[in-house]
């Protein structure tokens, strides 16, 4: 396998963008990484396009054909990947083993999804269409409704409290206030969604135990990568960043397959995989993203990657431990919670995020000091296709 | 990169199959794909499924983890892949780079599609959906009016007559009633759809030039592959096929925007790139999977690809040259044309067709003699986005 390196990283700010069409969406995300990897008279030989919904919510296919015409591209070969809420992850998989392989040298992986096209309960239909097509769907559960059992079965079995899911809650949000990219701007106060009389009303029960400010938003946005073989990336790149690991794993795709519903197997593996291939330990991560689609999955994937041990991923969170500044800052862009999840981009979006991080360049009140190394880890389904990225800045 | 070979190949019947889901279809052809590769005690390390229509036809995201789940093969990674209509092609190429790499062993692609779900102009519109999102689909076109188009302009330009296009249409139907997984198995009567005065109701024009009988039908079918390191398959299969090229290309989404529009640049550059990774010319090849949507496609494919000159590949048919006995054998499967058009899955099942004729497998009637190279080519869009493949019999 050829050494894999990102040399260049953009993605628009997430949120409501009702002006923009998702094609919009991924030609501007993708411009402003082929811009910052500064090509010149360079030309990218495949795009790959992570998408879940665009037949159901745009009524369109071959999305990845019309966007390489689009940003006159020709005649790179360009696919959509798809895998659910983590097909940003499986994307940049399918381009880093594109590059591995020796086949193509220069490649654009592009996540993006315009979700906001549907709403209430249409909106949370769609995001059901991953549950399983016999075994779930029919049954009308939805993720928010996974969420709230997991989450009571953590707190059952790990001690896990309202007060270490709000630890997160308020820790993303605030973050997520200081990056120009994040769909949520404002901060949470903790006395209004928790402490006072009128909690019940600004935090409203989604899915109990969650309420609703353990819930990430439902957002449009795209994010976008530029890959290619180390070799050429010291020559391109001021500050190439290496994909130093990668992981996927499945797990049953029903939750109530699981012999132990709280394990999640797939995350486990996902990031082992992806230490064993980069040759480190959780203790070597200095900056990590997670996927935080509810404030219990942060805490879950925390102690499942190696971070902390079982049933200490929420007295971490709740004593700052994975705060910006912590023993080991997690969602220091506000991830899901904040940052937004348009479901295709997200697992892109981590990786620019943690790539914005190795290179050094973000401002001081987000900038993990001296990061040389990032994780990522992207969920798809309730757990049942997951990838990690272990990422590694190379000193110029 | 590793050379990488297919050890096992499988299909079901294409067709119409009320009984079916999407996920049975897929379940069906990869259990005969891994129990043709015989894999032992070995297990699969990542699936990539191909897949167009899921969101639109079945509402249902995430396929690829339903799918691992369904065959025990967790916790393997798994993807979809989507390219329209050649979307097994781009599933094919990603297992393909994802084994050349060295980061997985053993890969099953699989391809499938349930279109048969809707019927009348829902499937059309649905195939539209692969039409550019502003340019083409507002406007009604449907793909058998660009291939009527098409035909209309390549006959200008060439030459073609209704009777070259015929000589497709009865050699493919002919073939296709000999093979089992066809969709369609009866064969065309020339008096009757072309010469008698009944023709006119017989085989009614579908988009003038193209009558019924000039395009697919819309089916339901899986098929799948098994990949591995060549090294391993020489262990593993009494005959592997190599997969000595692949080549992808994109072209301008709409076909308005082509200087030629007769001229399919894509098929060009797609197949000129797996001949030079194939280190063969077009007429090293024994028996060749063309994507015959339209009976006017083979045609100018076959020109594309280099077996004939422009302008000769109507006549080359009306010939006799691309039937079974023939000069280069073409869709001796039947092709999209008789054996069906599922659209995830076609790009699969004619590398399936192609592993089937370099192992000496089929009888007397669809077996090219001492075939050795064979050849896919698979197009999505209107020619926006080909694959290609050349496969090669390894010798025991």
């Amino acid at each position: 396998m050829r050494d894999v390196a990102i040399i260049g990283a953009g993605m628009i700010p997430f949120g409501r963008r009702d002006e923009d069409s998702l094609m919009d969406m991924l030609a501007y995300a993708s411009l402003k990484a082929l811009d910052d990897a500064g090509l010149g008279d360079k030309s990218v030989d495949a795009v790959y396009v992570a998408n879940m919904g665009a037949g159901i919510l745009q009524h369109q296919t071959s999305i990845a054909s019309s966007l390489v015409d689009r940003l006159s591209l020709l005649p790179a070969a360009a696919d959509v990947v798809e895998n659910g809420p983590a097909s940003g992850g499986s994307a940049v998989k399918n381009g880093l083993l594109a590059v591995a392989s020796g086949y193509y040298d220069l490649v654009l992986v592009v996540g993006g999804e315009k979700m906001r096209e549907v709403t209430g309960w249409r909106a949370t239909d769609f995001v059901a269409t991953m549950t399983h097509p016999q075994a779930e769907y029919p049954y009308g559960i939805t993720l928010p409704g996974m969420g709230g059992m997991f989450t009571r079965l953590y707190m059952e079995k790990y001690g896990v409290t309202r007060e270490h899911l709000l630890a997160v809650s308020l820790k993303n949000q605030e973050m997520g206030a200081l990056n120009p990219y994040a769909h949520v701007e404002m901060t949470l106060d903790r006395e209004g969604i928790f402490d006072s009389p009128h909690a019940v009303v600004n935090n409203p029960l989604a899915a109990d135990p969650l309420h609703l400010y353990d819930l990430c938003p439902v957002s449009d946005g795209a994010a976008a990568l530029v890959l290619c073989p180390l070799e050429l990336a010291k020559k391109m790149a001021k500050v190439p960043v290496l994909i130093a690991g990668f992981g996927q794993a499945t797990d049953t795709h029903t939750l109530q397959e699981r012999e132990d519903p709280t394990d999640l197997k797939a995350v486990t593996l996902a990031a082992r995989q992806a230490f064993e291939m980069a040759r480190l330990k959780p203790g070597d991560i200095d900056v990590a993203e997670l996927h935080d689609a509810f404030t219990i999955l942060e805490i879950a994937e925390s102690e499942h990657v190696g971070f902390f041990k079982k049933g200490e991923g929420g007295k971490a969170a709740a004593a700052g431990k994975t705060r910006f500044g912590g023993q080991i800052p997690i969602n220091v862009s506000g991830g899901l919670k904040a940052r937004g999840h348009p479901v295709g981009a997200t697992g892109v979006a981590q990786i620019v995020d943690i790539v914005f991080q190795l290179r050094h360049e973000l401002p001081g009140n987000r900038q993990v000091k001296n990061a040389r190394y990032g994780l990522t880890v992207n969920f798809g389904g309730f757990g049942n296709n997951v990838t990690a990225f272990v990422l590694k800045r190379v000193e110029p």
